[in-house]
């Protein structure tokens, strides 16, 4: 009985683009083409890592998938009103999203910035009012909103983004300071979808602890190997190949090499694993999970 | 021991000032121009009115300042966050606000955008942790939260904000169509203030439908006020005077005449007198500021 991680994360993906596709559904009668929009980009295909991971940390501490679901979606569509606020012009300019163009290509800029933005804000609506309905109860729900908002804001995701906008164009930008600003850009969603999902599982402040190494560790090799991807072309994101060069963005690979920069994703990952080594069968998905994202070639 | 509005409307005005100052303290040395971009537009002095709105209504119900100050920071965030995206040049593009040059004309587009985006995020983190420090119960925060994003997102300020882009260059815009926008755009955020605020201040059910009477009316009657101000020139934020006419917007005059629609803000203004009648006299701060909203010459 061995464990498929394609089918896992296929049928967990399923999950969540079905979840998603409930959670935003609208009157069919709106003058205006923001709900079009919304859906457009939430529904449009992303791999659902962070929902995923989210749900395996659950897993990892026997917890059931329905219960953090809309947490898990909610986390997702605070991630896709990340991607079309970067994919703006006055940002990184980008014309391909997950295979399609990017929203504002389709409904133009006014609507792609409100889209992002219904999809923040109501990503907090969801997680209170799916969230009593699952069966979360106010305490966990109000340190869950504290949690995800602090990951996503201005000490966090956003800051992030800023960080990678100022450091655009200069020369002499350092590994550290490219390792930082990872780290608060995707490192800080992809930490607390895990550590939020083992928190609605039940996880102990120890177990908590290992896992915030694991989750920094697969962070930090997971954008590693993807601006390998990005120069390699396997496009991970279905973004346009070399965008990163295009917007002058100083990238691992382009400071210590392909070579050490997939030795060093490498590394990360078996960090990432002998953190959690003393976790039971439960948590196989999760070792699965950063074992694949290490490999993948897409 | 008469009541003064206008000493009254300062010394709130300062409470909400020095509180939001204090909660959007950074650390000096950040390499992005985010932090500074966020402070600019949170702190570079509005009326505050959600805020006081807020606390007027947590008054009514013999609520302390204190306890509500939190949350009444928070929703000045979200209403922040919407005028920077609002002024953006891919949706009003407006080059003054509340009397100085808008946020992107100063930052630049990206940091405009971030910025609104942080203020939006952490106006979520702030509600929960300062919520609590305030002496909020985990339950009543979760009914803020959802109360809040409920007002603030897709169904609400957000909607508003896509059907007035809609509505734009639009001829045969009707009398409702334009109420209907105002009471999404602009009412939504004055009603949450009004309901959230006498909410913590221990309203009971019969109270809260007659603030929500209340705060419809005065809410259209600020639009509208806001809408006559703009023809004649009092520009009551500090935006361009015949800002609406050259986004080709219908406003209320527009449609009706200023005459009209003078009467109009008049008549909804007793109408939400009226709908609190029976309310102690805790509740004139209240009171006072729909009569002081109507009257106001800026």
């Amino acid at each position: 009985m061995g464990f498929n991680i394609k089918s896992y994360l296929a049928s967990k993906r399923e999950l969540v683009d079905r979840k998603l596709d409930s959670l935003l559904k609208y009157s069919p009668k709106s003058i205006t083409p923001l709900e079009e929009s919304i859906r457009y980009s939430a529904l449009s295909g992303g791999k659902r890592l962070r929902p995923i991971l989210m749900i395996a940390a659950n897993e990892a501490f026997g917890g059931k998938d329905e219960k953090v679901l809309p947490i898990a979606c909610a986390l997702e569509m605070i991630h896709t009103y990340s991607l079309i606020h970067d994919d703006l012009p006055c940002m990184d300019d980008d014309s391909l999203r997950r295979g399609v163009p990017t929203n504002h290509n389709v409904y133009g800029e006014a609507v792609a910035v409100l889209a992002g933005d219904a999809l923040l804000t109501d990503a907090f609506n969801i997680m209170i009012k799916e969230g009593l309905e699952s069966g979360l109860r106010p305490k966990i729900l109000t340190e869950i909103v504290s949690d995800i908002s602090s990951a996503a804001g201005s000490g966090g995701m956003i800051r992030g983004q800023a960080i990678d906008l100022a450091l655009e164009g200069v020369n002499d930008v350092s590994v550290d300071q490219v390792e930082k600003m990872h780290s608060l850009k995707t490192g800080a969603m992809i930490e607390v979808a895990i550590s939020v999902g083992a928190k609605i599982g039940g996880a102990n402040d120890k177990q908590l602890k290992k896992l915030s190494v694991f989750a920094k560790a697969l962070g930090l090799s997971f954008q590693i190997v993807d601006d390998v991807l990005d120069i390699e072309g396997g496009s991970d994101m279905g973004k346009e190949v070399g965008a990163d060069a295009r917007n002058r963005k100083t990238t691992y690979p382009e400071l210590v090499g392909l070579k050490k920069s997939k030795r060093k994703a490498e590394v990360l990952t078996k960090k990432a694993l002998k953190s959690i080594k003393d976790f039971n069968d439960k948590a196989t998905p999760l070792r699965e999970i950063a074992l694949y994202l290490t490999d993948r070639k897409f």
